[in-house]
């Protein structure tokens, strides 16, 4: 057996995120339970390991035999999965333990979060068995989401198969299904997704030395509410941003979220300014939320890493200079006024009169097309300073022009496509990377066609590796944090 | 003639916003003209008044007679538009004042804003002649919108004819176009909306008196980019904003953003800390961005003028407790531990166990009914400190749900009409506003079903008078924005 030679040479977490055999505690023949469920989301999102189901009353559950217990399987297990009440999690993780399984998740809830004596002793229980050889995620958690592999969260049936670069940590299982769900349209492609819980063994420093280490992880999110050796994550956190982006969601940073926040040590409290203070002095990037965590995920994913300081904004039809140039200034990018001989190289290829090409480029129409707007930034990437450039897309407006042309969906006039295409050509000859803001001001329910014209060229312009925004501030913030992450990082040597 | 007895008694404004009569000055009986565009908007959008078209070579539009000038049209004309090259403008504009019209709004470029000599002279003319007697909007600028009347902004054919307390003030077209539009599913409601552009005559001290006046406008919104008089613009708006909010986004705070502005003086340059100071001492709101102004304006429309200090928010199947502590602390808003004896009867609505109902309030799940949600907020407002409830529905959980009962669309289970319904029924039992927020996190192109029911839901929400959010920390942001300023309001004893 091939898996019998190879499997001693795999470590604990190798076997955790790429499981050959997953068994599922608590899964049960009739009626809904967590374990049936998660059990249905492996096989829908298509798990790529054998799946075992467990459960002492044994059965069947659509057509799969349920063992009575990990002893009955007839080969090692690497990662089950616990599924059964509170108080019977114990004895299933111990029997885990002398199995040899790897690691378990423990999606179960009644534990500390429940605030009673019971609850915080049957999480002891968890710490002392763990310590004895087996590594636990959970309890009160979500799992892991490992798109290569095909590990899901819960409920997570319909999460992408498409890995990436982002490896996410989370003690909130809610953030991670979300984010997963968020980042399946965005563009966001995951490495692996730890919803961690109440964290009684595995959790945030450890998670995150781990991605610092993996080689299938370049980016690191997390979202944390309380650490449980602040010493310890911040020495961590130092040594890993200093080679890898680490962005922080950090919650609980209020006086009433540091409340709401069921803290578990008191190391590290929720103090709103030290925490900003120990996240900048260890160079990770902070985010106030999931949305700017995933647009500031979607900017390093995609974006050559390095400092970006100036930068080209062109559209045409909407409002752009004054507020391009103040959102830019407050997240320390430059929109500088380009060389004249290249404004001038530039307004040849734009509607006159109306359109202005000194930066902001402001097309007079909103109608300016492909061939046109390579020509733009083809020239305005020959102003040396230039480093990253943005294309502001009005798509909204082929609604009215198509409408006005009897057509019957804006997505027959609208030239999405061909933009693309156009664009990567420019990142393509220039070597200065392109980003796409797609704002949308009519979200009525009779512009459905809009929002469908707009989700496909989002698709189109991922598939290009081009990010996309749907609010230049989002875009700018986004940049703005790749740019000071680097920054930081040429600052200090690194 | 009826008009000719009412005529002497409306004022110049009256006349402007509410005209009998509009000339249409530089429609093109063949070939594509911006006098030709609003003239098919003000049909298209059903103006309400009788409409001329003039230009000098006459000719036929649309079988519209084009009169050869102003002298030949058979009635006297409230309000011209000006459409005609800019060297042009100040002969049209004397013929105006000549004629009696009240006021017009000049759409042509070409003036000061160009930056040359012959602009600023233009520009100059047009001024001398309006301090002969004739109101002017503009020039550079989208004209004026109210929906009442039917007039409309340029290109603006589809605005809503729906009026509603906002009157806004905009020294940019772009913006004031872009917020009619997201009004009008957004549930922003206006009474007029003035696009001044260079503000020759008329511009943002001036219409903020006569706003502020205004017996059909309840809240004032403004986009400014530079005063022209500072001292008498802070002292109007300290005036007008004890009786009214004044919603402020001052565009080009920043050092690169007041350098995108064109000042038209440097009476009041960019700063951004004299900025917020003055409009803080003025008493008026300042906001970041049009998002923020319209989602501000919202709730200022439909939220009962009051301090509010103590909310419940209530929601199911999402992160929940922590986030919605911080933002609302962020924002000055209190999520207050409801009353133990509260807390228990909300408890026996709501799924158990995961259930919490201490405020935050977390359903276990989000397919908990209408009814169950009409309990939890009808005791949870019988807590005294509760000023103002949220729930947070996320209506994309029933896309997943109606694709395991094998149904076509979520909408087909989504008891959204059912939840308008019995949340109306709360705030008219309870006299303590109700706000709804639904995020959606599966924006891709495979789940257009769940936007469409997510749009449908928002407009049912608004027709009942309850303001819907797609993200809870946009609602806490506009509720903090109302109770700040009525807070404000009743320190200064006002």
């Amino acid at each position: 057996m091939e898996s019998a030679i190879t499997e001693p040479a795999r470590d604990a977490f190798d076997r955790i995120f790429h499981p050959k055999s997953v068994a599922v505690i608590g899964v049960s023949a009739s009626g809904y339970a967590f374990g049936t469920g998660i059990l249905s989301s492996l096989k829908a999102i298509g798990f790529e390991g054998r799946l075992y189901a467990v459960n002492p009353k044994g059965g069947e559950y659509n057509g799969m035999k349920i063992y009575t217990g990990l002893s009955m399987i007839p080969e090692p297990i690497d990662l089950a999965v616990i599924a059964v009440p509170a108080e019977r999690v114990p004895n299933a993780l111990e029997e885990c333990r002398r199995m040899g399984v790897a690691g378990v998740e423990i999606l179960s809830a009644g534990f500390s979060e429940i605030g009673t004596e019971a609850g915080a002793r049957l999480e002891q229980e968890i710490r002392d068995i763990a310590s004895r050889g087996i590594r636990v995620v959970g309890p009160n958690c979500f799992g892991i989401y490992c798109p290569q592999s095909g590990l899901t969260l819960l409920p997570g049936p319909d999460l992408s198969r498409k890995s990436g670069p982002v490896g996410f940590v989370s003690q909130s299982g809610g953030m991670a299904i979300d984010f997963a769900h968020i980042g399946k349209w965005m563009g966001v492609g995951f490495s692996k997704m730890v919803s961690f819980g109440n964290g009684a063994d595995l959790r945030e420093t450890e998670l995150l030395e781990y991605f610092g280490r993996d080689p299938e992880t370049r980016v690191i999110a997390m979202y944390i509410e309380g650490v449980k050796d602040g010493k310890r994550f911040f020495s961590v956190l130092k040594d890993v941003a200093a080679r890898k982006p680490v962005i922080v969601n950090k919650g609980g940073l209020t006086e009433a979220g540091s409340r709401a926040v069921e803290s578990h040590t008191a190391s590290m409290g929720g103090s709103k300014r030290i925490w900003e203070a120990v996240l900048r002095q260890a160079g990770a990037v902070q985010v106030g939320d999931l949305w700017e965590m995933a647009q500031t995920c979607l900017a390093f994913s995609l974006l050559p890493p390095r400092v970006y300081e100036h930068i080209t904004v062109a559209g045409g039809g909407g409002a752009l200079g004054v507020s391009a140039c103040d959102q830019a200034e407050l997240y320390g990018l430059n929109i500088p006024q380009l060389d004249p001989e290249i404004t001038k190289a530039i307004l040849e290829h734009l509607p006159r009169p109306g359109s202005s090409a000194k930066n902001p480029i402001d097309a007079a129409n909103p109608f300016v097309g492909p061939q046109a707007y390579r020509e733009v930034f083809l020239k305005a990437a020959g102003d040396q300073r230039v480093d990253a450039q943005i294309l502001i897309q009005l798509l909204y407006h082929y609604k009215s022009l198509s409408s006005a042309m009897g057509l019957s969906s804006p997505k027959e006039i609208a030239p999405y496509r061909q933009l693309a295409d156009e664009m990567k050509g420019v990142v393509d000859a220039t070597g200065k990377p392109l980003m796409l803001v797609v704002p949308n001001i009519k979200q009525g329910v009779e512009s459905m066609d809009i929002e469908e014209m707009i989700r496909e060229a989002r698709a189109i312009f991922l598939d290009r590796g081009i990010p996309v925004f749907d609010d230049l501030g989002h875009c700018l913030r986004a940049l703005g944090h790749v740019s000071r992450y680097y920054a930081l990082r040429r600052a200090r040597g690194l």
